[in-house]
């Protein structure tokens, strides 16, 4: 891939440019210094204007009920999209497939979530699942989440669970025989997770492995929702060189 | 007090020498500079070795069964007590008041836990309960363990609460309308609890307060038992000005 | 004290309540249950407005020009006063000793911060000093930070210092012999401090305790500046009860 | 690989049987379901012991002035090896390598560090290092410790720098003008790392990784030279399906 620089910035257009996330992309795009921002659509606006600014990558945080229209339109006229926007099913993502099929030099990629630390402490989990006996989930948030445990925490623990049964590993062992009850937390497969809600947090979380002698923790802290817009520009700059769909920020990682 | 020093070192006797504890007693003892370890008893040994070697100050590492004895013993002729044998229910308590009642010069110290860090960290934990809205415990040890959770943090959240209340806080507010089973710990009072097992881990106590913008942290890790020997010690040299009885190594620690 | 409720609030004013400290006063203030908002000035204002909206308790956050001025006003008109307002020399202190010498019924109470987990964790690390061999503390804040180590920390560590010393501790061992210029900190007196430095962070102090076999952490964590505001209302509400001048909110915590 | 299990054991083989590790790995192996001790050989021993007890893996931890015979005896006679002894020069792997050349179905694996958990936490440093602005490196340690950083924090710092090159990062802001000496740590490469020396402490290094709103935190706590048995017991798994020379842990653990 030719690298882009500030000599040829890579066209960058935003589609939700209002939305809560999309001025923080137009923000953070804008002040990218491989990047410029041609082209800030909202609903209601023309696509074609996406095009007629010479748009090469478009991120798209818009709405489900928008978002399949806009990549019907981005695919056909060959843009490459970023998309945060959530409710992808499988057939959805069918759909782009069939689209992309017939424009095979363009890139989408989908994302349920870009923040960077999140996916990397996810992926360093799965990796390090099945040289550990045991492992544990700590999950904690301020005091008005209504969910426990998080999302990003059961999916950390699918995770590190398929990877441990496809290793062979039993469930670590516990001699617990008398429990208050939840004190030793919810099971989502084989592992065991805490929420711990106090206000004066954000959004964190922690992975414990451990064997006899060593435990490893991988530990992440997210404190706002700027945390996000790297990975939308990593994102942006991957796409391009990556044709047809990708899902999750993680595939572009190369870890 | 006159404070002891290498002239003049405390003159330490020890009963359940060849114990596990009281074999570390006499080490710790023999090589603190203010003390000297004048006397090493165990089961069947004759008590007046005590008296005759000049003891001044005996630690019993013993026996429920024994230690009543000694006690009697020990306060009959003015020798001061550290005792780390456990099983003082309220009657015993008694029983060792109404002997100092009639030797007021003598001090007898029973302590359940001679962690220094544990029972600073249940201080503490106390103290900084009523400026919190709320709070949380985590517990982590090895997974041989059988209860959960640990006594200690189940002795913690119960101090923490009655702190709590005596201070007119309700509990803390906790928006979960969603919970898996277990995902939010159990309950010791009104103070969440977290059970974490596994390999690796000795014996940790994490006691997490919050409210908005801040989160105050307060962590105990034990690494073996030779961790219970500077508060034998500190018991040592406290007693010597202490008359009387005293139960619980943080009546002594002025804080 | 005649506890107040929602029946018989305190009567609050705010000087430099436009200000980015006093805004938030007037809102923290304005949702406590316990008090009532009855006036709100900023520079420029006729303080006779505190008086005649019946205040009792005025907290200032204003300037090192202007604080003087208003507590002289406070004192003679018998309005206690919490002041957040920095510059105060030993000089100026005096001079508020010598108005408060006259008005023996009014309280003042002067604190440089007024986060609560910090002056509990000074607190408390001040407490634990004497128990431990050895001690270090960790700092960590966001890299838009000018000095190093902060100054919390280091004024966390001179009073760390001051209790080892009083308590007759030499300074922990340290085996180190070949060490790369800065691996060990920097010697606040004789306690080392480390200062890390990275985007993502807010302001983190960690102090660690250790002797053999066991460590004790304190940690206090500061996401925003609405984490003072606890510490204000605890001002406001101790203050009433507390005539003469207080320095430091640690001094009406009664740990 | 056909999987080896109970009943087709790996037989193995131990030189420096009764070293400290040498006597720890006769323990684990010996207590690993798809293992079986063979041969457990010290200085003076006949080596041809291993080929007559039908060893398949000899694990080596011996001394730099014997493991270079050891190895030419061992490839030569088709054994596998997995090899902790210290020492090994860029002459002594080419000298290891030529004797493989002329035994192609041989694996031997040199390892300086079999502490899983050190490894991976290295590894997954490597992997974050280009997606975060900034990283710093926190090593503790008991304070019996003679050189600070660490050698594992030390490479460590320096596998993350030369990441941080091949990706185009600058070194991390850091608005620091005012530094007491040491509070920013030594600087290993653009890394800084920091060292904290406490009694109580064993092992332990944490990476911190930042970018605005968020952290990423990789920490390995190692407890006692148990920790290095999986390392082992996978290096001798491994070595089986993995002829010729394999140099680091890390590299048998396809991350």
């Amino acid at each position: 891939m030719n690298p882009r620089g500030e000599d040829n910035p890579i066209r960058v257009g935003v589609l939700g440019a209002q939305g809560r996330m999309g001025a923080q992309v137009v923000k953070a795009a804008g002040g990218a210094p491989d990047m410029t921002v041609v082209a800030t659509l909202d609903a209601g606006d023309d696509l074609a204007a996406l095009t007629e600014a010479g748009a090469e990558v478009v991120v798209d945080f818009t709405h489900p009920d928008a978002v399949m229209g806009n990549l019907e339109f981005l695919v056909a006229n060959g843009l490459h999209a970023v998309v945060g926007t959530t409710g992808f099913s499988e057939e959805r993502l069918e759909t782009v497939r069939s689209w992309l099929a017939g424009k095979p030099e363009v890139g989408v990629l989908i994302a349920p979530n870009f923040a960077l630390g999140a996916v990397l402490a996810m992926r360093f989990a799965q990796q390090a699942a099945r040289f550990y006996e045991s492992v544990e989930v700590i999950e904690l948030h301020h005091n008005r989440k209504a969910d426990a445990p998080s999302g990003t925490a059961a999916h950390t623990a699918r995770l590190i669970s398929q990877a441990r049964r496809e290793a062979g590993l039993k469930p670590g062992a516990d001699a617990t025989t008398s429990e208050l009850d939840g004190a030793r937390g919810a099971r989502v497969e084989d592992v065991h997770v805490h929420s711990v809600r106090l206000p004066g947090l954000v959004a964190h979380e922690e992975i414990l492995f451990g064997q006899e002698g060593e435990t490893l923790t991988i530990r992440h802290d997210s404190m706002d929702r700027t945390s996000f817009m790297p990975g939308v520009l990593l994102g942006v700059r991957e796409v391009l060189g990556r044709p047809g769909l990708t899902v999750g920020l993680e595939n572009v990682l190369d870890l």
